[in-house]
């Protein structure tokens, strides 16, 4: 018997993250423009802050003695307090309903999301994403045998008849128990770069607390990532702040976009009856998050060099940003099957490439390729039911790449785009 | 319906660490010695020489950019190099059996733990351990729904026909399929201190791959996280090194113990089979450890830090090891009901106080807390079939008090088992 039949049924269920095979191709071709990896801009990283942060840490010996010991499973009490008063400020709230024991220290707000997931979630119970959704999140909700529904989303984010109307589908067909949540990542979606309108938040939060008034519970996982990436507009109060009894919103955030993957200090807010399951699953992973990257976060966030970077990178990120969109607009502006959304925060630019099949197998991945550029496929991101799959999409990240590198890979995709356009009616006559 | 309800059958099965009481005790009661919890010592940190380390880092702008960005998911190659030479030197082995690409680095060895769990165990599935056994992975396995069959123990480990008899009960049983692992802590194993002696890591092994020969693949998980804390006699190798074809043995270790459980850095050597499937899963979970805290433990290692550490902390740790010997010998040396192993190595003692049932609910606990000790009542340390649960062991930590607080502590506990043992004669004849 071969060991691929000993692996758990969560492992047999587990399939490649569809990212693996890019990062294969960029590995194996350093020279390509890789507009498809979601890491952040490099050269921006917070060197001189997190030296002197540390620097103040370990000058303590005490306190660098505590840095480097265990801390509690949720966390550092004093991180979390910090993490829960600039929530309610940026939330323009005007007390404060959840209490430091609801917060949780992760490592990176991917961990937490897992974590909701081991507490949650059995195979067979149904989770609504938005129609793209963030594939890795995907990936693990594959794993744990979840079905993931795609729900329909416009400008302003998920469409509030899309949820009710899938609600009713699966209570129909008596699976409302096995509705489970909605996940959401309300700024700045990866990829679809939308961010839920404030309308928008109150209408999704008072359907499903309407849905738990009758039927079993299911929780909103609010994702929030992205939130400190803004480059344009005014920033608006998380799904959580809509939240009025506080029961029903999970929210996650990460200091990963907005400050350091390497430090990977992420957190979130819990609903007090998730707080005790949701920590007993970190206690047995790992006791929680590393107490260093916690204290140095402090540290960060205390000394303003949070504040600071986060000034520095919305302005590169601007830049990128408009890099990006002026190329597209430069060489793909008079293709009417081209089009995309005028993102306004965040690390990716969604694209509609009408008719084309975009994925790995179709002309447009090889040609771009051949060509020097690498982009994520855009069937990746869509769930398995609900909405269908869309075949043309592509997702372009800004974040990594330099301007200069930004606008020759934009080139390089839109002759890409362009051949495989021109072919398409040459080779129509010929077949017939 | 209650949330409790809603929970998956994973959290539903997840129950309270046992630590989580004696932890809340501590906390309430600072005043407390507190013998229990496997904290590190918290005076020889090495604030130091990691001070050394990061300054070396990030005074270098790319290396600090590179260490703030994301890595790669199992982990920095450098550092995996650097891990597995270290691993073949300590081994003395000639040659190299494993490649960099089996070696994964996680946030402690208890995530690789985890991760292993996750990718081996369904609920249902048999698990061997020693009796007694590190009772955190008890707990996890316990979500996993994986029953725990304990194994007899003598001062070499596991005993060998122990093994080969509960193999063949199972199989009997028709539940040969559903065994899939033994976990062994080789090196100092918490609670019990001992660790495998070098015949009973090749019998062991030995004994698991005939089985291999005719059943379904079972592999042993190594946890060889105290193997530096050896304050008595000489290192040997690893059970690792008795799987000649390297398919067998899942070994994990950590620096936690041995430098800092704050940097958090665990790593493992998989078997080529399972370097996927494991990889993949902490893929879903956090994208691989904090990329930080594995470039500031590689200038730990170049620097040589890390050697210099673990020769100070042996001295601290063996004066403290003395202290509670001698302690014991001092106050309970008189009592025939009183008998513990010599650890040379590790954080713990592991004592039997004959008779007396040393649960959090028996009379010695509480006696112990109301002289200001605390300790690990050794019932939390046995799996839950296999070998009957003993209910008059104790599990005593040295790592976290100083010298005097050890020697206070271990006063208090004898007056306490002293107590105990003079009131039990007495009530019998009131009784009768």
């Amino acid at each position: 018997m071969s060991a691929k039949n000993r692996l758990s049924q969560l492992a047999q269920r587990t399939v490649e993250q569809p990212i693996s095979y890019l990062m294969r191709e960029a590995l194996a071709r350093p020279e390509l423009i890789s507009l498809a990896a979601g890491f952040v801009d490099q050269a921006s990283l917070p060197v001189e802050s997190t030296h002197d942060a540390l620097e103040h840490l370990l000058s303590q010996p005490a306190q660098g003695r505590a840095a480097l010991q265990y801390s509690t499973t949720m966390g550092d009490p004093l991180l979390r307090e910090i993490l829960l008063s600039r929530l309610v400020s940026a939330d323009q709230s005007t007390a404060c309903k959840q209490s430091i024991e609801q917060v949780i220290v992760t490592a990176g707000s991917n961990e937490l999301l897992y974590l909701i997931g081991l507490t949650l979630f059995d195979p067979g119970d149904i989770v609504f994403c938005a129609a793209p959704t963030y594939f890795v999140y995907l990936g693990a909700l594959q794993s744990f045998g979840v079905r993931t529904v795609g729900l329909e989303v416009d400008t302003e984010g998920v469409v509030p008849q899309a949820l009710t109307f899938a609600m009713e589908k699966y209570l129909t067909e008596g699976l409302g128990s096995r509705i489970k949540a909605i996940y959401l990542t309300t700024y700045f979606d990866n990829p679809s770069s939308i961010t839920t309108s404030s309308n928008r938040r109150s209408e999704l939060v008072e359907i499903v607390k309407r849905w738990n008034q009758k039927h079993d519970m299911m929780y909103i996982i609010e994702d929030a990532a992205y939130r400190d990436l803004r480059y344009y507009g005014d920033d608006i109060p998380s799904l959580l702040a809509a939240d009025e009894d506080g029961d029903t919103v999970i929210h996650t955030s990460s200091f990963s976009k907005s400050f350091s993957p390497g430090l990977r200090v992420g957190w979130g807010v819990l609903p007090p009856e998730l707080v005790h399951p949701i920590s007993s699953q970190q206690g047995n992973i790992n006791f929680g998050s590393p107490h260093f990257s916690q204290q140095a976060m402090i540290a960060i966030l205390q000394q303003g060099s949070f504040e600071k970077h986060v000034e520095k990178i919305r302005m590169e990120y601007r830049k990128k940003l408009q890099a990006m969109l002026q190329a597209a607009e430069m060489h793909l502006g008079d293709l009417q099957n081209v089009s995309w959304l005028p993102a306004t925060g965040g690390l990716y630019v969604w694209m509609c490439v009408a008719g084309i099949d975009t994925g790995a197998d179709g002309p447009l991945f090889r040609r771009a390729l051949d060509m020097g550029v690498l982009y994520v496929p855009g069937c990746h991101c869509f769930p398995k039911e609900g909405e269908p799959i869309q075949h043309d999409m592509i997702r372009l990240s800004f974040g990594v790449q330099s301007v200069e590198r930004i606008e020759q890979g934009m080139h390089c995709l839109a002759k890409a785009v362009h051949e495989v356009l021109d072919k398409q009616p040459q080779t129509l006559p010929a077949e017939a």
